[in-house]
């Protein structure tokens, strides 16, 4: 036997995905494909491989009835570089692994996520937290410069803190303004885990980020998603895009069970019925004989409305 | 400020609820309540707290919109007593804290589970992994006599693998059928962890085990499902009575947003849709007014069948 | 029965400890105590309750055995104010529950950690990742009052960000220099997800946390280290303080068997065992007679060291 | 870019390494290996691949510090078949991911664990979970006799029960003892769910179990150590042999650190430091001199032992 592999899949690694202006999602490696969700299950059951068409259609089954394991069998493993505000809503799914650049031990680089203007908008009216909406472009342009130009500032005050330069020289007397700054010896700058304090969280930060294909479908399943922020969901959507790829059918079933799929309260599935039970059994039937389903699913329906087919 | 406890939970603490027929469930503590969720959630929010009504419209809304995290701010523990069969399908819920019962240390009791007749169903036609129909009353008492005395043998055969009684007297003769044997002489006992390989998993075990609210729903809505093995419904439906009573908000919203609530997949909502769609807009408009939701809600549903109010 | 609880936490509730210059640490439940940590090991152990002393050993026992499940019965819930940039390591430990104040939907307030001058170090020299040694009072008392200024004026930046005053009018037009501006009307507000990016890390949030015993031992043993940074063992110090009267003999058990232990490698018990050999007898036995350990310990460590009793 | 890969590893993906009488483990994907976590490691150092020597030096002090996060970011995914009893000490691992053969689902193979004479042994006096000492051959024959005839009788039970075969005919007649039994007919068979009741833990289950390099070796640390039961450990050693391979630097500093270290306690380093305080000081260095350590990590062990070079 050899290792599984997906060529579509091995063509990407290494490549980098750009995110927002200076970001970017970039594969590092990966684990297993649409074909080991399959050969896992089939541990399960006790059974050994089959068609395409019956992978496709356990992957369907296991995906639409919460049989979540399996998809556990898959990992893949990003590295991502994203604004630090983004990382901090990232890092609150907790079933994945991550390392991340420590600016205790390291410079952080003079990067910063400056919004472009059509992003900037004004406090959605009726998402308590969310944007939404339109500001003039005076005023966008103004707060866009506005936070370009903190952010350039505040990494000047770091680089100041952080090498000590140009306030001191290293006998502790301070640097006229007439000298030559170039020229003064280096040595009283502050310790790197607290200069970071004077970084806005546009900074870019980076890290290797792994995770399984169920968590990640998970993760997808709330940040790609139009409540999410969009600083997160543009990296939710590429990652959405080199899924299709890596596991065309489980993201297929994905799309139709998890994404595009809608969750009906019991209150309702009572309205519902009502519904049903007083349109023409034919509407109904038409409208579930026309589904894209298979035989199951549109039974399945016609019991969850309450319908009975004859 | 004084701990928060609910009174009614406080006379339960140390009860056993019976489950099955040597089994039982027993409420051990607990951390919070309804309104610890809230507390929890308002921190989040930025606000203080509100009237009872208020409280109930955030509950409802956090397990709505799937924000689960001030769910995790309650915790319960239990004792349960469970065969061992049932223990191996519960452990697979992995974010929880167990203590079990070890064998390796101490000696287990003489407790089987014995299926009741009526409980005693052949394998479903239509579940794979499920029972379903009748078996002739001879047969089932036939089944539950077998079991029992199979129980019953193995668990003789343990206690003669562990104190190694009454083959061989610690010199190692064996033990001759005239002897009186209650004089020969111990010591040639196997190890425990070595003779509990006799005994069948419907033997009973017990643990204690602590679960946060949020994941004990998660294990309910598994394992209080009609598709759940009838052994482990009996426990997720007591836990269900004490979780009502304990979060009686978060129950009551758990059972209309998740426990009947249905998931309808895309190629669902094409149907839906097509239906709302021939269907006369004062019959949808009645099923909504009709509701026992927020106004929202109602909205909410009508946007998902894609009709609009006008 | 009744709950388990104990009086000195009991009046813990509710009351915050300070931390750093606006943060704190408040209590605000907890769930089990030493005893429960013995009660749960004792299901796995198959025997009832035993005497305070025996109590004692078993949990010392179970903590230097690394039977830790136990430890997991408790649980504390903890409301906490701190820097952002603590929350931001404290996050990385994974096995806990979080609720933390959302900038997407509140405003945070006007408040920032400013190290006292004390605290204010140079990069370390043999610690790439940490500060030590001293910077002239001259250069703390300007890189703190920099950190200051720099704080209030990103906080400024941040209401006139979200607020979009006073720069426009809500018809798009600037505000001229002699308005007067508490005057102007209101409404051209960045979103507040947005605006948040100009705040640096040193503000603070706030959280609910809450934590099983066994992780907040492992929480206590990294950040309560000299090797964490000064900020998060403020807070780390403190809850120490907290667990030592929450579970006395445990985490008596953890200084002692965790947190003034040493790992000896490999390579450092050959070197121990070479020594030990080459010391007289006398001189181990003496050492060994004068532990403050059980018999057994003073076996074990003989046994470590390759020395014979005789 | 290529994926990452190890020759020697992909050589064994699909085989089978035999365990106890009927179990395997065998390899089926692998992600990383040590330039993995070298390379997670250096993006939190913020720095490039360095020389091979300066990897392992990396390695090893990462696994020394217990920054533990890089060596989660290789994962390892193994088909295990093993006997029930070994599976459910193992599942308490729960960082991981399992999918295991469903009872409920399938028939089990007639495949029982049966110990090696010479793995029989009795209680042992010291350890109240262990085994220790002999017992005689006869006895270890007759109880290796017993528990085979037992595992054999129970699978003919399980057999009788779930093809309802051989008492009633599917009409709910009995079988009269002179009918030919291959006639009858089918279809009194107890659920599968059920049936499994009757079936000891030493029968043979299997899974996939998929795990990161960090869980694993904690998993090895605790189920190879000569406390674990033998029947575990014949796994967890299996599996320590193919981590050699897979990550050998990392495997060597697993042995270095983790499993042939000892952690002293509080106490013991009282006795440690008395005795190396009454120890000439050259017996003490020329220990030191002969570590086939770092020249960091001698100097620690000086400190450790609060021993002043000069």
């Amino acid at each position: 036997m050899t290792r599984p592999s997906n060529p579509v899949m091995d063509r990407q690694i290494g490549l980098s995905m750009k995110a927002l202006d200076h970001g970017f999602v970039r594969l590092v490696d990966y684990m297993g494909d649409d074909a080991a969700v399959v050969q896992a299950a089939r541990v399960s059951y006790g059974s050994g491989t089959k068609t395409v068409n019956e992978d496709r259609g356990l992957l369907r089954y296991l995906l639409r009835q919460r049989h979540t394991t399996p998809f556990e069998m898959c990992e893949i493993k990003l590295h991502v570089k994203l604004p630090v505000f983004v990382a901090r809503q990232w890092i609150r799914h907790r079933t994945a692994n991550v390392n991340e650049y420590s600016a205790r031990y390291s410079i952080l680089d003079n990067e910063f996520y400056i919004p472009e203007t059509d992003d900037i908008m004004p406090q959605s009216k009726t998402n308590k937290q969310g944007r939404d909406g339109a500001l003039p472009e005076d005023v966008r342009n103004a707060m866009r410069e506005t936070i370009s130009m903190h952010s350039a500032s505040s990494y000047d005050l770091y680089e100041e803190l952080h090498t000590g330069w140009p306030w001191f020289h290293a006998d502790g007397n301070r640097v006229s303004p007439d000298e030559d700054i170039d020229q003064h010896d280096e040595g009283h700058g502050l310790a790197r885990e607290m200069s970071r304090m004077v970084l806005p969280p546009n900074i870019y930060t980076q890290w290797y980020w792994k995770v399984d294909l169920h968590n990640l479908l998970h993760f997808l399943s709330l940040r790609a998603d139009p409540h999410a922020q969009y600083e997160i969901r543009v990296y939710a959507d590429l990652i959405c895009d080199l899924v299709r790829q890596w596991c065309p059918m489980t993201f297929e079933a994905f799309e139709d069970y998890v994404m595009y799929a809608q969750r009906f309260s019991r209150m309702d599935m009572e309205a519902l019925k009502h519904i049903a039970a007083n349109t023409p059994i034919t509407t109904v039937l038409e409208a579930v004989a026309n589904m894209d389903s298979s035989e199951r699913e549109r039974g399945e329906l016609l019991t969850k409305l309450g319908v009975q087919r004859d």
